[in-house]
């Protein structure tokens, strides 16, 4: 399936915890010491098997995007 | 000003897309060939004089970061 | 790609809007009269070469949901 | 109140599932088999006393849906 | 409808700006000087027929709010 | 850093909720009686090191706030 989301970065899952409902995980960029964390459910982590050292696309809608400036 | 605002990542701007009422604005990740477009309110592009070249930092909240595997 | 985001609904698409920087799209999800809009990059809708008549899935992040009962 | 907020899908309450401070909630839509997955506060779930069996809405900012296609 | 939606400020509506597809709403929050921008559907906007002078309710899921110290 | 951030309130802080991996944080606004919930990560609230009776501000992104009139 290709997606309106423009924004699909690559890297490496560096960390996974699972909570009550919701669980975080942190994704390394490739080429990059660029970590990006994710807020997703527990059971959303569950069902993808989620594991460190997995490779994974983190996934962000445009209009979620804000910059920043000096 | 710290943020909760987990995901900080910076880069340079490639390019400004002013609209109507909304703006596109794409940054190329420092450390890597990875570009990321923000579609943020035309007034924020304008109050910040955003411009091609200049750096700038790429925000997202946790909870607005999905995840995909193969 | 296998994804985090839970809601992932199938329909046709009734409606393609493009505005200035962002797009407009009317999905009608199948098995009912319910349609769904997607505010989008005009960019993403036609990377995409989004048509009316074309079958679509709308994507949802939980934590884009909310709940409303009487 | 009538919301800004265009996608208001109503269905029936098929889980509630309270966390620690977050809580989700699956409504299955009407007229069809789609389920939606909701994560909202757990102060929510428990403010609006929602149940399984009980008659809700999902509501969804266009901003908030992605398209994808084949 | 009760819904989900924790942040629900009254003000009055100073601003409406319609663009392409999208409209941005700037609303004065009632007791103090705050004012909040709110970016929304065009069509939204013309379906509530959104008008300066006119009381309104912003509504911000809590996942959506992020926070910052000095 | 200057943010594309266009509402940006401030406040003070009036409860702290740390769940497993998320949490709540309350901001009663300067000026008036209105109070914002935010649920960001756990991790979020604990680096900032967050705590009842602090001054701190609210930001949401335009795109994420909805209108709401009778």
């Amino acid at each position: 399936m290709r997606l309106s989301t423009r924004n699909q970065l690559t890297g490496i899952i560096v960390e996974v915890d699972l909570g009550a409902v919701m669980a975080t995980v942190r994704v390394q960029l490739d080429g990059g010491d660029q970590v990006v964390t994710s807020a997703i459910t527990k059971e959303a982590a569950e069902d993808l098997g989620l594991e460190v050292g997995q490779a994974a696309t983190v996934l962000v809608k445009s209009t979620d995007v804000s910059i920043g400036v000096e």
